[in-house]
């Protein structure tokens, strides 16, 4: 079968493998679509980052050449012994996270921030391929109202879901977003689904603005308004509710932490590469925090299935679908170059 | 009256003032000990900085030039108008703060991080004086057990209780404290009086830890051992459940946010006068937060007394008093330069 093959940093494969056997509590999926995440990104422009080199990860043996691809949705095509309850063509979203059962943060119930967690498609092949085969826990039935497409987009939506939830806000609450990339939107999605009226999206970004605001949102353009100023005004002086951190740059960390209300959290759901001028005295002065976000549980997979089944997600603007052979040009690049958005590779395109 | 009269940076005046008169609902104090804070250092050596210079500060309508001196104990030897229940020869610890009673602060309960907080000694009249006058509402009246001395270490013994509960520990809970200056100090205190069994308390200075050693607590140094990994240990891999930065320094930061278990607070208790480069990557990958404390509540107050009133609170070896005169040479320098950790001015000196 067709994957799309890491061999290090800007060494892909678009090649023909063997498909793997399927083993005990395991499924074969037929890959409905796969997105193409910030991370992957990472792997292949300055990689390898997550992907092990040298030491195969201790919870699925495995380390590079691997087949890229963590946010995929597919149809059951081959259940393996000792499965039980899931059915040849099955439609279903994966949970791509593999964690230890046994450190500290599994053992308290939270395996999203698992000392050893592994991910399918990072550190075991991955979706970028027309089959994969994944442990039954994966799994995340589609109802009949959730497209394949959509089901690709649960997994980053469901890391914006856990982050808004994070938040600790409701209806009543004003909540603002730095940054209208698919996080960004997810969490507008996030926090509308949840109940929060009052959401403002900041985005230096003219096209950016332009897309989150055809979905419905209000925006806020950082190069010409006093964010802070105006979220007091917003707020009659209380502050934001929460805010998020969506897009990991200094400038949205310090506005963030100034817009903010007392005792009111600013969730980070952003990988820093570096330490990041951080104004603590925001913090100090009205007893605010920085609130760290990490993948998901299956609860937000769940929730966030609900609300796709309810017709809450709107793809329009800001995802689109490309050839597996086109991963590079109109995948990574673009994406880099800020061309694209959001891109889902389908193997189906020829 | 004698008083230290701040006029500006670097110029601090011990001169005779006249004594102001008691208004309706406030009383006069006889100064026990007035002990000298860190902000009022940034004050001499940097301000004005809190202390309103041009514009008077909206609750108490005063501007420099001020008597220093928040942190303080007296003795009432004048009742005003429209006081109940306060009697001549009361010996009281005093919260020094005003709060507007109106902002969204402080409609939630929250007047120690009004939107305009002040403090007595910084935007009014403080304890660096023979006698002091203020509103009866900033008046915790001190049992026998607790003696003036001790009284003048409730202001910050509370600001560092305050903390300690922003943790959110108790027994059987592991805390790093990060700085063994006053407020590290009475992060000890608290954490210890509020049945945390361990804690650690990281400095790189010797004699500071040395100091704080001989009150009971375990250190560690950090130009000797790797902090998160000893923390690592200590706690079966679980990290702590609250780390506390009173250093307010990158390393402290850097080092509390890797030490710290997923979930978990590192609680910011510093006056931070730059932003610091915060390894935010440390929040996300487990998901723990740092939150920032500032002041107090009545309730640290009388939670601090109380436990003063066991014995629970030790000055050996951290706390000296001075004479007014002495209060540039012995105390604002020889705190700079370390060479003292805690000084209280005492008026009775001559
Ligand atoms: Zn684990
Ligand atoms: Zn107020």
């Amino acid at each position: 079968m067709r994957a799309v093959v890491y061999r290090g940093r800007e060494k892909l494969d678009i090649t023909d493998v063997p498909e793997p056997p399927v083993g005990h509590g395991e499924v074969r999926l037929r890959v409905g679509v796969n997105g193409i995440c910030g991370s992957d990104l990472h792997e292949y422009f300055a990689g390898p980052i997550f992907i092990p080199d040298g030491r195969p990860h201790p919870l699925t043996g495995r380390e590079l050449p691997l087949t890229l691809g963590h946010e995929f949705s597919g149809t059951v095509v081959e259940v393996g012994p000792g499965v039980d309850g899931v059915t040849e063509g099955d439609r279903v979203a994966v949970m791509p996270l593999y964690s230890c059962g046994a450190c500290p943060a599994c053992t308290a119930g939270r395996p999203n921030v698992c000392a050893q967690i592994g991910f399918h498609g990072l550190m075991a092949d991955g979706g970028m391929a027309e089959t994969t085969v994944v442990p039954q826990h994966m799994l995340h039935l589609l109802p009949d109202e959730v497209s394949l497409e959509m089901g690709a987009l649960v997994e980053p939506m469901s890391v914006a879901y856990h982050a808004a939830r994070l938040g600790e806000v409701g209806p009543g609450s004003t909540a603002v977003v730095f940054g209208a990339g698919p996080i960004g939107i997810g969490l507008w999605f996030a926090l509308r689904g949840t109940g929060v009226a009052d959401v403002y999206v900041v985005e230096p970004s003219g096209p950016r603005r332009a897309a989150i605001e055809r979905l419905g949102a209000r925006t806020l353009d950082p190069g010409a308004v006093d964010v802070p100023a105006a979220v007091a005004d917003l707020t009659h002086g209380r502050g934001a509710d929460a805010a998020y951190d969506a897009a990991g740059v200094r400038a949205a960390v310090e506005t963030a932490t100034a817009s903010v209300g007392n005792g009111r959290p600013t969730v980070s759901v952003a990988i820093y590469e570096t330490p990041i001028e951080t104004p603590l005295i925001n913090l100090v002065m009205n007893e605010s925090r920085i609130q760290g976000s990490l993948c998901y549980t299956a609860e937000d997979y769940a929730a966030v299935i609900a609300l796709m089944a309810r017709g809450h997600y709107d793809t329009t603007g800001w995802v689109e679908r490309i050839a597996m052979t086109d991963v590079v040009a109109e995948g990574f690049e673009a994406l880099r170059a800020g061309r694209r958005m959001k891109v889902l590779v389908d193997p189906a395109i020829a």
